[in-house]
């Protein structure tokens, strides 16, 4: 099956309008340059109702957006039109979260005229100020008026905290006679390392699906995307993804697994992919993206254990930083990866664009050129093949490089 | 009971000798000026048989010299005299190990005249390197020569590695109407995230303990003070605690539990406290000890996992280092803590020297003085308070900040 890349974001599938603009949510005398004319308000809507399948944070602590939103979506049987979402201020910590993040689904509700628990509500940013909700009041109407079947980018910008680069990702495929689309954006920087689910992701698609196997295909592929991603071993109490299908690509409805479902879930781990990559690479102070790749365990879960292990090592990403090819921290993180390995017969090879290397073989080092390595990690995206020659499982990991500019930036967050 | 700090370290119990020099098991073309000059190998020896327990890492991946120590206490029912340890080289995930391993402890065998199985190795430094046995074949004879009963000095700075300062404690107490010593050394500074053990750690007794209690008591404070350090989440290949008793106090050997033994233990105790604190303290690249005291837990697991994910998190040191009130990121890592909790029910304070602040009341953010939290956060030795009002148990844990230093440090370490 083939999916085409296209443009369009969270607009790409048929039937979704976004806008998204400056509101002033902190107070542009706390503005640093950098975030000054950045949109921090957004809103997504859909032409028709959808079939919502959402994955929230593991962590106790939860955000009040999420809480929120998890309580909509209880109330509508997954049902949702529309989604509100802010950066710049997380709703988390704050006595009044709830109420505010309620406010902002009836401030969208009453604008739309639809019902409050179709609107979803999404925050990022500092944790434990209180949302000041007036500029959102003032905000509502002109994110409304503004809606467009190419406002994705507006949107995209909108979500953004330190996050450099904005996030879209979409694909197109044949179903049933029928071209189906699948869109998504994400946010994040730091404080990632997803426990099934991530930092806010929203994701749209004209195919239809039903309730059932939309939450079954998300939870299936956040296992193996945006859970195999870490920036810095943080996960957020705001951590959210949101997939709606309003199913105006006109194919029939899936409802059970087979061929159909196979073809959704492909393009959905295809969008989810590329955003975790972006996500990975996009990370706090990153230079450079490093993806572990895993193979030959006895089961997924191993091979997960073992490739986010080495993507979490402050070590070895000190050391990509570095651009020092030592593997002995990769083999350490193996080795305290929470999976039964047998060390002794572990290979690790080193590869990027620029060439491959093997630096370690039945769990110790071989003569390797240096100079080689150093040539090969030169490159901004780094690979790390483990392979455990314990059976024919894989799975891959997706981080960054530990440098100077991560604590830079953490060191002054919220000034 | 009165434990009166004194000099001395693992000298400082009776009958106890070491040595350190250099012996240049790096080519000096690769030494560092920090490291051309400081002593690389050491001796530690005891005027009799001791009792010996040991904790190692659950690393998967072993040190060699891990290894081996493990099989000579076992061949031995627990008893040891000689320890020799080296610095610059791990001697892990390398060929030939072991060999290299057992190699040392004959060396120091033969020139004591002692069996084998009665030394101890263990060896930190670069992981995955072959390492040179002629430089510590030389060295052997001068250790043996050179042991003194105040050595302790020399053979602390020979486990050095990236660490900044040596570390050394050492304490008196009367048992049985003896005066009893305990004293230790220890080593690192980065890969360290203990878990059943920590990086090197040397102790020594005069205090006559059976090897049943002298285990146990290892085993139990390794739990609350080693394994609630952390400087960057690096479990390492050869982390390793060994406790020595040889009973010259001529105390009645403590075979039971019951007073004396928890005066020794409490003595332990606070040797091994020094000493993590101590290590915290020195994380590489570090300018802040972090201090998380969690009490109100419902047992003490509870209050280890929340003292230690604080103390964890990338986000939050990162925020001590910019000495930025960040509480949401506390309230964060509490909420991802591996542990149930009430997070509406936590309050949270900072302190230091310079003062103490309410920052988060039942799980929200409270209205403080950012000047005066400012304040606090300048001193060198940040102490975040965690109360969860769902028990009596507590329990403490230790770390640093995240620095520039910590990501140079750790960009090119091997060269």
């Amino acid at each position: 099956m083939d999916y085409k890349k296209i443009d369009g974001g969270i607009c790409a599938a048929k039937g979704f309008r976004a806008s998204g603009t400056y509101c002033g949510i902190k107070k542009s005398a706390d503005d640093t340059p950098e975030t000054k004319h950045k949109n921090d308000v957004c809103l997504l809507v859909s032409d028709g109702l959808c079939n919502t399948a959402a994955v929230y944070t593991q962590n106790k602590v939860k955000g009040a957006p999420l809480l929120v939103t998890k309580a909509n979506l209880e109330e509508s049987g997954g049902k949702a039109i529309a989604v509100i979402a802010n950066s710049k201020n997380a709703n988390t910590c704050n006595a009044d979260g709830v109420e505010k993040a309620e406010r902002m689904c009836e401030l969208v509700a009453d604008e739309l005229l639809i019902e409050k628990e179709h609107v979803l509500v999404a925050s990022t940013g500092v944790i434990g100020q209180v949302l000041p909700i007036e500029p959102i009041e003032k905000a509502v109407p002109t994110l409304v008026k503004e809606l467009s079947y190419t406002g994705n980018r507006e949107a995209a910008t909108a979500i953004m905290t330190t996050d450099t680069v904005k996030k879209e990702y979409a694909v197109e495929f044949e179903l049933d006679g029928k071209t189906c689309r699948i869109g998504g954006m994400a946010k994040g920087s730091g404080m990632i390392h997803p426990n099934m689910a991530t930092t806010l992701n929203f994701i749209t698609t004209d195919c239809a699906v039903s309730a059932k196997l939309l939450q079954r295909a998300l939870s299936d592929v956040v296992k193996v995307t945006y859970n195999c991603l870490s920036i810095d071993g943080d996960t957020s109490t705001n951590d959210m993804v949101i997939l709606m299908s309003n199913g105006l690509a006109e194919n029939a409805e899936i409802e059970h697994f087979g061929d159909e479902y196979k073809v959704f879930k492909d393009a959905l781990y295809e969008v989810m992919k590329e955003l975790t990559k972006m996500l990975a690479k996009d990370g706090e102070g990153a230079t450079k993206l490093i993806e572990c790749r895993c193979e030959g365990a006895p089961n997924t879960d191993t091979a997960i254990a073992v490739a986010k292990s080495v993507i979490c090592s402050n070590l070895f990403k000190c050391a990509v930083f570095g651009e020092d090819a030592n593997w002995g921290r990769i083999l350490c993180a193996i080795g305290y990866a929470d999976a039964d390995i047998d060390i002794e017969k572990v290979d690790v090879e080193l590869e990027s664009e620029y060439g491959k290397i093997l630096v370690c073989e039945y769990g110790a080092g071989v003569d390797f050129s240096e100079d080689e390595a150093a040539e090969i990690l030169k490159s901004d995206e780094i690979i790390v093949n483990v392979s455990l020659y314990d059976g024919y499982c894989k799975a891959t990991a997706w981080g960054c490089d530990l440098t100077y500019d991560y604590v830079k930036i953490n060191g002054d967050y919220r000034t």
